[in-house]
């Protein structure tokens, strides 16, 4: 069955935007009476459609599932990459991504925030759809390293460090409610950008001898994730 | 420094093909004596240029790394995928992969099969050079589920699956050198499929609760395999 994200409900109906109804009419050529899956406030809701493409609810599931929040800092990169990364760390349950500008990045982002921002949300939704997701990944404004304060278990992957494996790390490190990573950009971060993190209480981390572009590195990092808590 | 993987060799000297000198003289623009990576029989040689850009051996640095294999079996898909798959797969030390025919592949392939064959060795050489890996992947001629009789440890992701974990099967079966992984096309194997590759000895494996993309799987599987490994 189709999922789709509603954001408002009244009574027993919940309301689809323009562009997922679009999508039911002209993409799925779904009519009345057909079924659907919408989620709306993290709650699977098992729907009919009224005539006017609006969402009949039938039944509702719960999910009720705890999981780690994961969240994943990586550097403005070009959209094609971007895309990927967002889909990806998507699929392998990315709960927060935040953008950050770093030395090495090559992007220019003057003027185009919002503009991205509002392009980056828009793959997560769709992506979140996609993968029967219940709830849409987070993206934040873009940050700087030193905004990058927050609580929880907090790495950072490292080409310079050689015995801090991820493995480690995590075998060592067992009752964190929260990662967060940070992913550099191609050529690194800076040895300066490095020890700032080091200094908010990211342990730096070697992904081992494969050398990973960029955008492989936090689909390497979910799937592990994924792997140790399953 | 750039590296390059070699055909030949005579005395000191080892030759490059047409594109790689291509890539060399136009991309790189580099010239006599300027330093190279050469690869030849899995052995890493430091060279200079000659004038006719021949790799003049300086020096050779043995590897002597003793991993396990990894054997990927893909169904085939569209192109865009394939590339992605085959790309990533080489980043992350995929050995041999093995294009499969399967039910629910949607790909048209008679015909085509020498063509598409000479452009994925390429992608994986050239993947190979970027992530900087003694070896190019072997990529065999596309088979059937039938011809998939290989020793070693051997899995086949299945939605069906719901207790045999990636983990489980890892840490049940220690002392493999080689590991066989089948992943099915979009909508995935037919019962038949599966049934057929488990009287071959392969063990159904489910790959948790998010739902992933055909292409994220092949990735999901081998970041985890280079991080049991670490």
């Amino acid at each position: 069955m189709q999922r789709y994200f509603a954001n408002t409900k009244k009574d027993n109906l919940l309301f689809l935007n323009k562009e997922d109804i679009y999508h039911i009419k002209t993409v799925m050529r779904m009519k009345q009476d057909d079924k659907i899956e919408v989620v709306f406030e993290e709650k699977l809701h098992i729907c009919k459609l009224d005539s006017n493409y609006n969402a009949i609810i039938e039944q509702i599931l719960d999910s009720n599932i705890q999981k780690k929040q994961y969240i994943l800092c990586i550097p403005v990169l070009q959209e094609q990459k971007m895309s990927f990364i967002l889909q990806k760390a998507t699929e392998l349950g990315v709960d927060l991504i935040i953008p950050i500008l770093t030395t090495r990045s090559m992007v220019k982002v003057t003027g185009k925030e919002t503009q991205k921002l509002e392009r980056w949300k828009r793959i997560c939704k769709e992506a979140s759809e996609q993968s029967k997701r219940l709830t849409i990944p987070k993206i934040t404004a873009i940050k700087k390293i030193t905004d990058l304060d927050i609580s929880g278990l907090k790495i950072v992957c490292s080409v310079k460090e050689k015995n801090n494996t991820l493995k480690k790390i995590l075998h060592n490190n067992k009752k964190y409610d929260r990662i967060v990573m940070v992913v550099g950009p191609e050529g690194g971060l800076t040895e300066l950008e490095e020890q700032s993190l080091i200094k908010l209480g990211f342990i730096p981390v070697s992904l081992g001898k494969n050398i990973l572009r960029v955008e492989t590195v936090p689909i390497y990092l979910l799937s592990i994730l994924n792997y140790e808590m399953e």
